[in-house]
């Protein structure tokens, strides 16, 4: 008696299932009850949804954040899935997904701090269980997507686009005191106000060549990121016998995530009919427009920061993420000026010692630059305030 | 005693070493000594080249135009290859390249005539034999690294790329009467005067939308072309969860061809470094444009004619190509006007009976459509020379 495989549904466990990654898996998850079932949800504070998505998906483990740690290692573990949706913010669900990966189980991976923190350790317990690590943001499914069936020793490297954000045509003296709410003004994606200032600083990309080399295995000079400010293309391959692999998609959430859950089989209910459309067009025009431009590391100085954190390896990443987060929070706080924001995190990433990797170091890292970034935007306040007042 | 595959030598066939493929084929084979062997070579008249070929690759067996069907068939298969480049024009070599397919030797195909007159046979052939059929010009290869580890039944449709060739902002008017010097001026690729002509009435584009059909089992609705001026994206693949799949690479033959000798492999001596001239820019550059247009297809018929005759399906596909080889030749020689290229094309194909696919048939359709597009030539000529009288 054998079952074709093709006929089992895949058992998914979501960690965060009240955020918006996790909202929008459910709205894929639920397109497909054939392929799917909801086996695990783990949220946070927002205990009235879950128990919405509780009625409606009827997981057999469910956690909100009263149950903590052991809350989220049950949905990753005991669930018993196929795979886990990594998408809480930070670093509450680490343990959680390690136990998930050291138990052989597939992780599709929204968790950006994760793999930008902790991805060397990740994908080593990844390669000793045997447990896939999918990258669930576009830019990386993009590369995965481009790297399917290839000899993977044949790539020359990776390009990464980046929209440019809202500063991207802006004088640098202009972005150093730009304001909080031109800051939020994204061209093309809709995401939280962390994203989005992230994406103005283009740390956001910097973030995402750091994931990229955890991904696939790849060294920071083989990363290249190209601005693109219509969002239509989102990576590229280049191998070693001169062509070019790319991928091209709308700028809509769900297509990663239900790329990531489906694999290696994709979806079917997106069918784009229109050749131009498929390229960024539009139904009723005649022409579409590629554009790529190299990035302006002067203007944009966090990209080199995310560069040389990579180079440094260790601990760096764990650092930069964190003393990032510290200097967003108080640029959007009104405390600091844009332009502070890489300056904070330069003075951290310099004053945190580099540490080899294990998970307690990275938490160490990402204490100790978060307490230098407080410092670094206490400096930043202080030196705008004199000027104020001379 | 076990060897590893990845040292053996790919034994290579190549039938037209002497013709412009089959001299890139060989340099390419050149600079990989340790990856390729030489092991049949057959030309038509260009003995000298080919006596030089023979000194320098030394295959066990060579045939020239003098040694008929019986050397183009030993070439194939009887000097043992692993894969044949049937590189050869015209039907001369369609008997060897069957032979070889049923011996179940792999096939990289850069003989359009083959795939488009009889693929239906070929690759019912290659089914039943399980030998491989790879393509080898541009945007089939384009196509078929897109789909490279895809589950093909999740391909929505696909995109070929066109130049637009020398006319394409050319009114109708003044395209009617262009004049051969202006046809053969294309403005990426380096071609033979055929190919250019095919080019200039964007016939080349519908014999590949026809090849294509044959590589990729896809209906002529699943089948666009889209006007792409620069020639650095080739194809993408649109599939059924909205992604997209693209190829670019600089416009060189060897690329190609190339990849289908080592295929599933990647050769890797065209390192590009730069991610913005491998997306088509200039290495001091700072930015790259990618433009995509929709055809005219009122201005260009050739490509209508060609999607008609591939839902007609049968020897219509033979009967097209044919038909379309004796107007060119007829515009080459002056006899006909640029816009009676489509004219002469279209009367033979619908004076030629559609019948069944057979060899015998495909030989009788292209028989029948040379003497009708012969015919409609002379008409042709008739009417442009009464008009130049009155």
């Amino acid at each position: 008696m054998s079952r074709e495989p093709s006929v089992l549904k895949k058992r998914v466990a979501i960690l965060g299932s009240t955020g918006s990654i996790g909202r929008q898996a459910l709205d894929v998850i639920s397109r497909y009850p054939e392929r799917f079932t909801v086996v695990g949800l783990a949220a946070g504070k927002n205990t009235a949804l879950l128990a919405e998505q509780r009625a409606r998906f009827e997981p057999s483990v469910v956690s909100s954040g009263e149950d903590g740690a052991a809350g989220l290692l049950a949905v990753a573990t005991a669930s018993k899935p196929d795979i886990v949706l990594a998408a809480t913010d930070g670093a509450v669900a680490f343990d959680a997904v390690f136990a998930a990966v050291d138990a052989g189980i597939d992780v599709a991976v929204a968790n950006k701090e994760l793999v930008v923190a902790a991805g060397e350790l990740l994908f080593a317990h990844a390669r000793a269980s045997g447990a896939r690590l999918l990258p669930v943001d576009s830019e990386h499914s993009a590369i995965f997507q481009c790297l399917r069936g290839e000899p993977v020793e044949r790539v020359a490297s990776i390009i990464l686009t980046a929209s440019g954000g809202p500063f991207w045509n802006t004088p640098a003296e202009e972005m150093r005191n730009a304001s909080i709410d031109r800051a939020l003004k994204h061209p093309t994606w809709q995401m939280g106000v962390k994203n989005t200032i992230d994406s103005a600083t283009l740390m956001n990309k910097g973030l995402e060549v750091i994931e990229a080399s955890r991904f696939f295995d790849l060294p920071a000079e083989k990363i290249h990121v190209l601005v693109h400010r219509t969002s239509v293309a989102h990576g590229f391959a280049i191998f070693t016998d001169g062509n070019v692999i790319g991928q091209l998609a709308p700028p809509d959430m769900r297509l990663p995530i239900g790329y990531a859950l489906a694999y290696p089989d994709r979806l079917d209910d997106h069918p784009v009919t229109d050749p131009l459309v498929a390229l960024g067009g539009a139904l009723d025009g005649a022409a579409t427009v590629l554009g790529f431009e190299r990035p302006d590391v002067e203007r944009f100085p966090c990209l080199g920061l995310a560069y040389r954190a990579l180079r440094e390896g260790g601990t760096s990443p764990a650092a930069l993420s964190a003393a990032n987060e510290i200097a967003v929070a108080a640029f959007v706080d009104g405390r600091i000026r844009f332009g502070d924001i890489p300056v904070c995190i330069e003075r951290a990433l310099s004053g945190v010692e580099r540490a080899d990797l294990s998970l307690d170091a990275v938490r160490a890292a990402d204490h100790e630059a978060r307490r230098a970034a407080a410092l670094a935007v206490a400096e930043c306040e202080t030196t705008a305030g004199t000027k104020a007042i001379s």
